[in-house]
């Protein structure tokens, strides 16, 4: 993981309130820009191992082998309609007044081997699917004929259950038929050894389809990441729970669970773990047997009691807390310094904490911690920072884990015309993420710029963006948007 | 369900082969035509009745309830930063050469009720989402002031656990805070008795937030449809078992269940079923208690063998197999007649078979099955067919179980230009489905129109949709494409 890249030009700019005290910060309290943050997680995140999986389980995931055609699809020349196979020479002329008369040498079924052969003035019956017989050289539609019945065009076939007279007996044809017609050669899809898929396929309907027709039942592909989330805060009470003074919901554990789930994790809630460090180790601890990538809200700012950054950013192993005052016997130092991803043997924490060039969401993790390495985005708390830090950073992680390429990895971008009533203010040095509602071409905030604001998250469907340069933007300009979806 | 609407106009001009033979059909044979079918469908079923799921249970499902928020949020007055909560005449003036100097009375954390009083001259150190003690006016944010540590700006507190003196002693102020600043006020975010969110809300990642943050454990939604995929073809063999001759891999059965999990449903893969009426019943018969909605495939058209037009056309009750011959037991005319939607007691079927003005697709049914009228479609076999029918009917039948609006049921629609080498040929009197590739506003065709074509389709993401009345386009003509998403 790079702690090298240039300090961001954007942080030279930078007055928001909390940064305007004092610009001599030390290196590791440099202001690093969206793209270094994310560009340095990404560069780290490795896709997940293949696995086999059964075809329905593997729907989504991306395919890493090349899956070739083992034998021509169809497999054998075959019917595409209910009607009869004939030898062309025995229809040719035939019209409604001089029809062709054949005798009904029995029934062609789908998945029956023909058990006859098509002589001159013989027909059989075929249905759709079912191998054209040996001597048969076309197929006219039952439509096209009386259908054995004596009179007029038939409309279809009575079902063989209620009429096995059908399958002997006569047959008018009263149309001409060319070689091959209504026919579907072997072959005429797919060739033995033609490529049916090659690696990097998004498995859909439509290619577990043609999965499932050469043969496969299963397909080599990247497993969904299983995604853990963990909230913190003592604040925090489940929903459905009654609130004490000083107290709040829990939001943020659902609402990232259902966004991992979006993006196209697996995706576990642990839920709110109060802010004891001691505590969230041994939460951690429990739930990365099970996690590909681990998901934290909260305590990653500035303050006395920021549990996540007090337990991740501690370079002691963590172990299963050995009496009751565990924080002591791992203690020193929490602060400042981190680790990044050297984790071997027990669970080492490795999470290195900065601030971003954005708003909301400036502060931000990221490292590798545990014996598998296991990733770690550590969100900050408030629901409107955690919301928008999982757009811009968790979602391309989990794509980035599935394997998708570079230009899937991100939520579609547009630009829309700024509707709003006033210009709308943006901090210097920030790249901010207002919330907005887009449509035809045009976007308007909704709610002002604060980071508790879930009323208002809750009608947006798009991220207005507005650049690190930008401080005042008036309606009617032109912005880019990130459509959520 | 309606069986009076009007003979198409498009079956007039209807010259495709199978069709030539005579006009004169009877009214059950009228060719229908993609509306008339979808309208007859979308006018029967009804969204699923609505039940109440756990927040993340719910998540995709539609609201049926306006939710009001209870108890205003934030429900107190809290900071916004990590800093000292003070009164506004204590740092008036304060400046880095003049510092406020305070003496620190306490912490007051996230999650607490304050224990404690700012009085004048006194500063109470609070983190993010804490409640304002009484006596303050206003937060100071860390970064302004030293910390408690005697020397210039801090950059956050150290962590409580680690050093607990920060919680008391002296702290420097050195910049004025207006009243209120980096303060949320209660009811700021949401009011007591604001409508959070209306009935007919999708619920994604950020409406669950609001749910779970007004204290909802629940929610009252629709829920996923169950449904219920079963191929039917005795050619049919499982991918991953051996072909014999005549025979083929099924594939429908994973198209259509992955692609009913696409469009919002619960889906079950039951698998293919043999060309046997009796059997079908059966399978029909043990299904429906898990179904909101069974999608067949195969065996509608107007062949001998078409089991499913066989076994559901049937006015005939469905209970179990009672002989070894069911079939004569529960025989008599199995052809022609329908019976809608009529099925009290025992399961009763009742599927119109229908031939629809399309290609592929044309041979279709729908009808209610089953004591609890359980909605059917049943698709033709071909895999291109029932991929197609399944955009076009399928897709729009789940999501109005959910109880999606009408501008939600389909798959987008967009405008392209057509790339291809020549003209596209297309059916006259038949809404013709191309399989296309669409990028940056254009469309090429991938494979021929033939239904059996599932490489081609697998390549696809668009349907190009020729009218019924066009039978050639050319290349640089714009054409509606069907966006596969």
């Amino acid at each position: 993981m790079s702690t090298t890249a240039p300090r961001s030009t954007a942080s030279q700019e930078d007055h928001a309130p909390e940064d305007r005290a004092h610009e001599d910060r030390a290196p590791e309290d440099r202001l690093w820009t969206v793209e270094e943050h994310l560009e340095d997680i990404l560069s780290t995140v490795r896709p997940l191992e293949p696995i086999e999986l059964q075809l329905l389980d593997a729907q989504g995931c991306v395919l890493v082998e090349d899956v070739t055609v083992p034998v021509s699809l169809p497999p054998f020349d075959n019917s595409s309609m209910d009607g009869y196979a004939v030898r062309v020479a025995d229809v040719t002329g035939a019209s409604e007044q001089y029809p062709a008369v054949l005798d009904v040498v029995g029934d062609v079924a789908a998945g029956q081997e023909p058990g006859l052969r098509v002589g001159p003035g013989q027909a059989a019956r075929i249905m759709t699917g079912a191998p054209l017989p040996p001597g048969a050289e076309t197929v006219v539609p039952v439509e096209w004929t009386d259908g054995g019945l004596g009179a007029g065009p038939a409309t279809g076939m009575r079902a063989r259950s209620q009429a096995p007279e059908g399958a002997s007996g006569q047959v008018r044809v009263f149309r001409p038929a060319e070689a091959g017609a209504h026919v579907r050669r072997a072959g005429s899809d797919m060739k033995a050894g033609d490529r049916a898929l090659t690696a990097g396929t998004v498995l859909g309907p439509a290619q577990l389809s043609l999965l499932a027709s050469v043969g496969r039942a299963t397909a080599r592909v990247r497993p969904r990441p299983r995604v853990v989330v963990l909230s913190t805060g003592s604040e925090l009470v489940p929903p459905g729970e009654p609130l004490k003074p000083g107290q709040i919901h829990d939001s943020n554990s659902f609402a990232l669970t259902a966004a991992a789930r979006d993006a196209g994790a697996i995706a576990y809630r642990v839920g709110a773990v109060a802010d004891d460090a001691e505590t969230l180790r041994t939460s951690v601890d429990d739930q990365l047997v099970r996690a590909d990538l681990l998901v934290t809200s909260g305590g990653v700012s500035v303050g006395a009691y920021d549990v996540v950054k007090e337990a991740l950013s501690s370079p002691a192993p963590v172990g299963p807390v050995t009496g009751d005052d565990g924080r002591d016997e791992n203690g020193a130092d929490g602060d400042g310094g981190s680790s990044s991803g050297d984790g071997e043997g027990a669970v080492a924490a490795g999470v290195d904490f900065r601030r971003v060039a954005m708003q909301p969401g400036k502060p931000q993790g990221f490292g590798l911690i545990g014996p598998d390495h296991t990733p770690v985005l550590t969100l900050p708390g408030n629901p409107v920072s955690s919301f928008v830090s999982f757009e811009i950073f968790v979602r391309p992680v989990i794509r980035a884990l599935m394997g998708l390429p570079e230009d899937r990895l991100h939520r579609p971008r547009a630009r829309a015309v700024l509707t709003a009533d006033q210009a709308l203010a943006s901090p210097p040095g920030r790249r901010q993420f207002l919330r907005g509602r887009a449509e035809d071409g045009r976007v308007t905030p909704v709610g002002g710029p604060g980071s508790h604001l879930i009323g208002a998250l809750a009608q947006a469907n798009a991220l207005i963006v507005v650049p690190e340069d930008v401080t005042s933007v008036e309606p009617g300009t032109d912005v880019e948007v990130v459509l959520l979806g």
